[in-house]
């Protein structure tokens, strides 16, 4: 905070070190994280490492652009997503990073302009990357073995024992494994998958093959990402190229009784034409984003038996939640010594324009 | 088959070499696999590999004391678990090998004349130990994260979105695990286990801890092992000291909230005691042996929501039985060859008569 | 190339796509790679590559300012490390790389100028952490067992037979291992050790405990560092901080007998006062950079038994100077398509005007 | 010890249980360990648990066959490798196991007698796998990147720097690598190869695929192990199909610049050729292990350039000798306790009269 703006900034009162009042030695953090919540990332103690070295302006309880507005000359950093256009960042000459704690880069922010004032645009992506790929190992074991489709049948006093409800069942070992996409989700799969000593086919069109050989996969194309795999994931972010990425005609590429995780984005994948294929008996499926959430009440996808549904619980989970808040208070301590972010994920400036993930409701 | 006894078995159309006809030059080897299935355990080529090297006399269809022991006196090796007292092992002075395919030791066969004899006792066992150990981290996943609670709630058209159902999910990621028994089941895990980096306790008290520290687990106590877990993955076998290993008051030691999986022997825990507390909500489970199976159409451990539900599944899948007649081949040959077996399980000559375990229905 | 600009830059004979001409379709990347050679970096296959998607400009024999003057106004990426002030970035509106291929950022470049204008600044150290990472390994084990000691003495005629000649051989496996620093060969070395089991310890003060964590190491101070540890591993980068970080006092907390290998940069241990103490017979350690190189003829530490010797070889081997060749290619071709570059490191711009590495003669 | 045999023994102060005399409920261990010696396997704190459990006979000074003879008819077990024919091991009927710790199984006991008897005869060899294998990658290293050569060149003043003396350095990453057998020594090097991601083909015809393929290594003949591998590891034991398993026309299959690790058995290689084409600059070598030892002053192998020498070092440090008697203590406790040891290795019965090793000097 600088001594010749005093006056710039709302009362000492919302503006303290917990202690009620500012501290000009120490940066000054803007809170301001809708729809994500303060309560929910923080933890007591994490939050009190973040007043102990910086001065916090929680704009939580109120969102109103002119309150952020207030505070943009003197704010080190931003935690949240609000509405940044250029010439909004104009008057934020302090500012050195943008902290992104909802998941998605939406377009109401202009990212070329935070490049070229030198503020850091971070994500918070990799908190998520740890959960995700520990529940789409465990939605693949659950398509591998029958795990919830014979729980229901035992519930319903029609369980079969020991072969007979096993005749399907695949093991996950020497399996042949595809993956769509390879950016935090499928860099954190990888090694969940590698005491099963699968073949990993991956497909990502924004990595050269180097990359993925140096993670112990194969690069591959769609076709034989699809063609070869017992077991595919769909972890590809949306943007425009991979709006239904994986339409009817690739869907049937995959092998006859193929199981299908997807826990990325819905839109990569045309839905009727999976759910059909399911409903077909030709394949099985997990399915953990959906087109519209909440589903319809009598969707139909509700009785498929070769489906796993699962209502976009992949990532959310309280220690997800944490660490995002964890990954804040790191990455803002570095920044303050002057050094480089090292939790949080770098925006691609080349990229950060091209996501169409939609809010998570 | 020795030439000095050319009438000592039957026709030559039982004893074959799939043309018809007794090879002197091959040894022989007496297939009564009852109550498993040779076409389950053996393919097609399975079964061409094992007679294209062997003097097979199949006795699947004729499971009599007295089809067997017209061929003991030239039997190289037994594929199958007879009853084989003494007297009746004394009859089979070629005899080299036993090979149980069932997966179970029982006091039906005299263990230490067979020692005597030369004759390698082995078992099956470590077929089955990948898919339980998939298994089991599959039930782990479905416990961590609620996959076949939520499936369930989706279907009834209860779902609850992001965080809503997550409230009680927990990583595996950095996690305490319990492992209760560390034999062939324990080793098949804990590869699987290790790209999460838990802390993993064990408690076997047939090993030092050196093997343990070997395999990068901590040896513990029973007491250590339970009360320091979040999931506890209950592995034992069945001897006189491990019935009820896991009462009332080894359960209370499990920390609030704890997973447990329970995927080998049912006499080792104390059903009622831990279905209570499934039902108090202070555990969860998975449980895929029972007291008696089939479990009774109206036990009400089928409604518990704390509960996965799985009906003897976790080893016996397609891929295992053919394993299982892989390995006896593949030692077969060895053994022929002059050679110890290196794939089946080695029968100890001091645990093979405590073993406690009943037959797969 | 801009049609707008036909006269530009030189004949086209200098800037060609192979066939003697300039393509306007295609991004001109300048080649001006000294004091690293084209033909070091780029094998054949590679280099074909590279003109196949590019226009290429190749200033490796005219190293000139005016040279490279004349085709920064079409310039989409320069490989090499010239100067380039402020002024001269002024003059490249186009340019979006810079290709650093010797391995240090120097003071040369206007890096903050780089980053206002978007343009990406990149380093080829990834293509040498694999290389150092084996060689370190290899010098660690060469300590813990007397390799290339019992060589010479075998040599000599000095052979001691069995346990004669390791009566100070001891294991990596389940040792205490410290790495000072924890970037690119940190990280690369990290996964080496995982089969040793070792208790790793890192002090690396540009990193957050989580992040280590992350690696599966313990974040220690640099005390801890060395006063717990077996081997210590000096990976870190010179910094106006990390001079003659490790001095006297330091090596005295490295436990009697200690191992330390010093693959980095010089000017951060206080070489007198290490090899003093390896010729006390205090510790033994593997050095493969210098204060001065050459080495001077008669420098006692040629004649200590408790060294291992090395000329800066590391990390320049053929497979390392090929990958750098490569990286570059591929990134090129990502960048021209739109996209992030994803080999190379993407220099931080907080830490890029810290290095205080010198050029490799 | 027999209360009904109690004069059948030496004078107490012999065999006594650490406090001067025999106990009556302690089973009676005989310790013979020679050519090995006791202090060398035992640590004080070993040689307490095995006092503090068993009645120990110490005859380390007086190996004479009428001292062993006197405490055969009460052994429990013999800790050494004493002559033991068929008619000297009818003379101890409570004997359970002999506990060899020289690490080679002699043909001067009757091991047939011994699985007659229900003896277990346990090897040592296990202790030393993790050193062994540790030393072979040390040697990989070394061959890969001139360590010692460069060290030799760097005491002579003849050190070059960087790429000069790099040119004929490699990575061991994604290298292929060949195993000549796969016992105890390539299941110890299997694992720390891993993080090199190498394709590892391994010769070993006493293990069907399946065993390999577990191990993650492919099945190979010897022609493919040799004709498609930069490193050669051979760990090979002798017997008579091993004696010049490889030699000059195997060696010859080995690509051009390939390097050999030999740190098993010298008969399996034949020494002249292999030197004869190191000498030729056409393979380098790493050998711990040599047809006469010690070897001759003048033998030219003392003077070759490319290889590493090694005086039979690769297993007998410290830590394995302690892990000899860590191992025959944890043993001898479970097998006091009815329990089948667990850390040494079981001999087998087909292969114990096989071994043509020779006792290390």
């Amino acid at each position: 905070m600088t001594p010749t703006q005093p006056t710039a900034g709302p009362a000492d009162s919302e503006a303290d070190d917990g202690a009620g009042k500012k501290d000009p030695g120490k940066p000054l953090v803007v809170l301001r994280p809708a729809p994500q919540r303060s309560d929910r990332i923080f933890s007591v103690e994490t939050m009190a490492r973040l007043r102990d070295q910086f001065t916090v302006v929680d704009l939580e309880d109120d969102p109103s652009p002119a309150a952020l507005d207030a505070w943009l000359p003197e704010a080190f950093a931003i935690v949240g997503q609000p509405d940044l256009p250029r010439a909004r960042l104009r008057r934020a000459p302090a500012l050195r990073a943008l902290l992104n704690v909802e998941g998605n880069f939406f377009p109401n922010v202009d990212y070329e302009a935070c490049f070229e004032q030198g503020i850091h645009v971070l994500g918070c992506g990799p908190a998520y990357a740890q959960p995700v790929a520990e529940y789409a190992l465990g939605l693949a074991l659950d398509l591998a073995r029958g795990i919830s489709r014979e729980d229901r049948a035992f519930r319903a006093g029609r369980e079969r024992y020991v072969l007979a409800g096993n005749t399907d069942s695949i093991l996950l070992r020497h399996a042949d494994v595809g993956l769509v996409g390879f950016g935090n989700l499928g860099r954190a799969l990888r090694p969940l998958l590698a005491p099963f000593q699968p073949t990993v086919r991956v497909f990502d069109p924004w990595l050269p093959p180097a990359v993925l050989r140096a993670h112990d996969v194969v690069p591959a194309t769609i076709e034989e990402t699809l063609g070869r795999s017992q077991f595919v994931f769909v972890l590809a972010t949306v943007t425009e190229e991979s709006r239904q990425l994986i339409g009817a005609e690739q869907l049937d590429l995959i092998p006859e009784g193929g199981r299908l995780i997807l826990v990325s984005r819905a839109p990569v994948v045309d839905y009727p034409a999976l759910l059909e294929r399911v409903d077909a008996g030709r394949l099985t499926a997990a399915i953990d984003v959906w087109p519209d959430e909440p589903v319809a009440p009598g969707d139909p996808a509700r009785g498929l038996e070769g489906l796993v549904l699962s209502a976009h619980r992949a990532g959310g989970i309280p220690a997800a939640f944490h660490e995002v808040g964890d990954m804040v208070v790191d990455d803002l301590s570095l920044m303050a010594r002057g050094l480089p972010p090292a939790r949080m994920q770098v925006a691609a400036r080349e990229l950060v324009g091209r996501y169409r993930n939609r809010p998570v409701a």
